[in-house]
């Protein structure tokens, strides 16, 4: 069906005069409201105004315009169907083909803040939501137009199509229609919820991200999977093979670790988890060397972050390893022309070294989904409470603080062994507390580190003094942990018996 | 300000002769539309249709009745305000004071199946949107009623106030319909997209979920968080403190975990992780030693789950030991009262037993959402591919399906040793295969299993022969696997050497 009618009613004016004129070239008569009709036809383009059509004023300040059974109708219609061509006959209704609407910008006011409510109401937009959805409902006859990044296409099918839009257009075009309205209506109903509660959680869970890309396959290969949002604002993927669903997930958990330091620090990350942590007062080689020595095994296939730009000595060092991803905040040229020289290996910068964590978190389960604030509270050291006779010794103060900024990226059970500058045993992701504390007294082990003189961070309190035993027996002689035990006068003695420092942080650091 | 007016037009028509009636009876005047009008009208109340006011019919078979600038300007006129009451007063519109609509069922439609896209088509509600977002819109002066369940409520506050309602309900009930106009929207745009395209992952990454509660904290106390979505539709919770953020997420995974199994089956998690599994032909109390068995120190606060009604002997075994909640399909009465007088311990029952993963996967990184399919794939027997000399035994080969069942719902890296019935080492979330290999095993000694004839599983292929190694001198007997490493061969050669069975699934079970 060639489109003979459209409607036009755009708050954002972005290119509809082009759009229009093209219109009219294809024989397309154009119906318009208020502020839309000025433009045009200052622009030389005709148009009828809405009111012609209604023969009803437009009333309210606006309020109410369009909303009219001869315009409603004009774009309900069954083409075709006996009896609504006769109620449009009889009635004397155009039947409209291509409404594009847009609507008042709800959302940018509330963003631009510093609005009364009664402003915020006005941007509520009733009459473009109802054409908008009229039109939509009836795409086997209609099409229509909420993008304004859409004209260009439209216009060059309809030239191409001798004045049709196909029907997998007009589906595709009512989809993003309906998209934008529930988009735009869980807006409004958050911002009122918002009003009526201090709840920082909102009534409705909202996302809406468009998809940057088909990934090769998802956690596995026999999954399909496809990344969402604007990872790429925060990343720039400078070289290297396409990133996998599994790179993404690690680039993310890498990132997050590395930026908690303001020493030169590399933090090495296998599945989620660091393999090792270093910092150092200048050298980021050195940090390298540190996070590397904590385990020297882990890291083949891992990803390696670094949060300063990485130097030439750096690079010819890690290139001795075979990692997946290198992330850090520059790569200088010398450096990236080196790193490259490997064709496969993934070379990312991030682009904001704050990556504030800005909205929520959220974790899908069983029929729903888990929304929280993130876990980006800051270890304040004067909120530290050293909770047994001895007092950590400043080296003891500046490994705890270190272990602790680690022990937050591991998931839970989560025990971190670490000196100031570098992990020396890492047990991730175990079912109790004093296995984890075992499993990272046997890496470091392994790799030959002496925990004597060590610390040890937990993510979340010792239930019995059994865990902090195990530390103790190992070498450790500081402890970093929430408290908050029912045993904690026990536990504290325990480190008192054996003239260990103990700080209690207050705050917990599940993670899963 | 009283309400004086009230438009009904609802297609579930639950409780609304009563609530029509109410109104009347507060002097409350109604127009109404066809099918509402004349359930009112056969039911003794008295209405004005709609068609009176606009002095317009219905028309296109009903796609427009309501939406008139009669009925619009009703609802969105600014009360008050002289240029509105003029306007008003001038083309002869009654203000409407309240607006109860409620929409063409679509979902449910697409839900029943077995229709025709015309018929979809015409549940899109157009008219009924139109009213309710303009009464939402209008707030400050108009009340909407979108949820008949709001009925009551709403007459309670009118006949205490003498005729009114307050503007903190008003809003309230604004958000409610901007909700589910949200949420109709994408349900529409949602059915629509899925027509256009084979791609299984959508344009446009579209979550809308309504809040069923805050919870206490999130991951950690200082996280504030709520629960999204229909987690209750699966799981009914019977007795007990709140679920937790935790409680939830583990529910969550260990549900997931024991309905993998067809005979009568426990496992025990903590932390997303199994802390031990169990399988008996009859017993659930067997299968539930067997799990405790496997582990008897993590499960200490965790949850315990069961794919069969729980029976009394098994409740008291529970009963000896701290747990968090447990889950089962079925509580029996006795089991329910038994295990009730812990007035802590939470009770869940799951109800549908397929739990099938309809739908997508999904996890937050920085800047966006990785969508995937969910890990579904079934493991077929005849998919197994025996890869060495020795072919499995019978149990060997029923013990090596059974831990591949396990491996796949513990975080990778993932090894689980165990036997056809029960697990008995279980080393999850390490950052090297060897790793996982070696905290199994520990776990295993450090409770007295002998791993001798046993099997183990490994959710990726072993990468070197060193993991393999590892496995063979702890006891194992027989190997599952992915398969598809580059040095397979040499994999292969070293179980051959010691006489080892190992099959390839050819699928890999990664999980984060």
């Amino acid at each position: 069906m060639k489109i003979k009618t459209a409607l036009i009613s755009v708050y954002d004016k972005t290119g509809i005069v082009e759009f229009a004129r093209e219109l009219q070239e294809l024989d397309i008569e154009i119906i318009s409201t208020g502020g839309t009709y000025n433009v045009l036809v200052q622009n030389g383009i005709k148009s009828k105004r809405v009111e012609e059509i209604t023969g009803f004023p437009e009333i309210l300040n606006g309020r109410v315009k369009t909303l009219h059974p001869k315009i409603l109708a004009g774009i309900l219609a069954l083409r075709g169907n006996p009896r609504h061509e006769e109620q449009l006959k009889s009635f004397d209704i155009t039947p409209i083909d291509l409404v594009v609407v847009n609507l008042y910008p709800f959302s940018d006011v509330i963003k631009r803040g510093n609005f009364t409510i009664e402003e915020v109401i006005e941007q509520i937009d009733v009459g473009g939501v109802s054409l908008l959805r009229a039109g939509a409902k009836n795409y086997k006859y209609v099409a229509v137009v909420v993008n304004p990044q859409r004209y260009e296409q439209v216009i060059k099918e309809l030239k191409s199509s001798g004045g049709e839009l196909s029907e997998k257009t007009r589906i595709m075009l009512a989809v993003e229609a309906f998209k934008h309205t529930s988009n735009y209506d869980a807006t409004i109903a958050n911002f009122f919820a918002s009003q009526l509660t201090e709840d920082v959680l909102p009534e409705i869970f909202h996302l809406s991200l468009g998809k940057v890309k088909n990934l090769r396959y998802g956690e596995n290969p026999h999954q399909r999977s496809a990344l969402y949002g604007d990872f790429f604002n925060y990343f720039e993927h400078l070289h290297g093979k396409e990133l996998s669903y599994n790179n993404i997930l690690d680039i993310s958990s890498a990132t997050e670790l590395v930026i908690e330091f303001d020493k030169p620090a590399c933090a090495i990350v296998k599945h989620t988890n660091p393999c090792g942590v270093g910092v150092d007062d200048k050298s980021v080689l050195e940090a390298f060397k540190k996070a590397f020595a904590t385990d020297t095994v882990s890291p083949f296939g891992g990803i390696i972050a670094f949060n300063r730009p990485i130097d030439l000595k750096t690079a010819m060092a890690i290139d001795e390893i075979f990692t997946e991803v290198i992330i850090a905040p520059e790569f200088p040229p010398d450096v990236l022309n080196f790193l490259m020289r490997k064709k496969n290996r993934r070379l990312i910068r991030y682009k904001d070294i704050n990556l504030k964590k800005v909205g929520l978190d959220f974790k899908r389960v069983i029929g729903g989904v888990l929304v929280q604030e993130f876990d980006s509270i800051d270890l304040e050291p004067m909120n530290l409470r050293v909770v047994t006779r001895r007092k950590p010794t400043v080296d003891e103060m500046e490994a705890l603080i270190f272990a602790w900024k680690v022990v937050k990226h591991v998931k839970s059970n989560a025990i971190v062994y670490a000196k100031k500058d570098r992990t020396l045993g890492i047990g991730a992701g175990q079912m109790s507390r004093v296995d984890a504390s075992k499993v990272a007294i046997m890496k470091a082990r392994e790799m030959g580190h002496d925990l004597r003189g060590s610390v040890v961070a937990s993510d979340a309190f010792f239930p019995f003094p059994d865990g902090l035993i195990e530390a103790i027996k190992a070498g450790a002689t500081a402890v970093i942990q929430p408290g908050g035990s029912i045993k904690d006068d026990e536990i504290i003695k325990t480190a008192d018996e054996y003239n260990i420092a103990m700080v209690f942080t207050g705050i917990r650091h599940f993670k899963h």
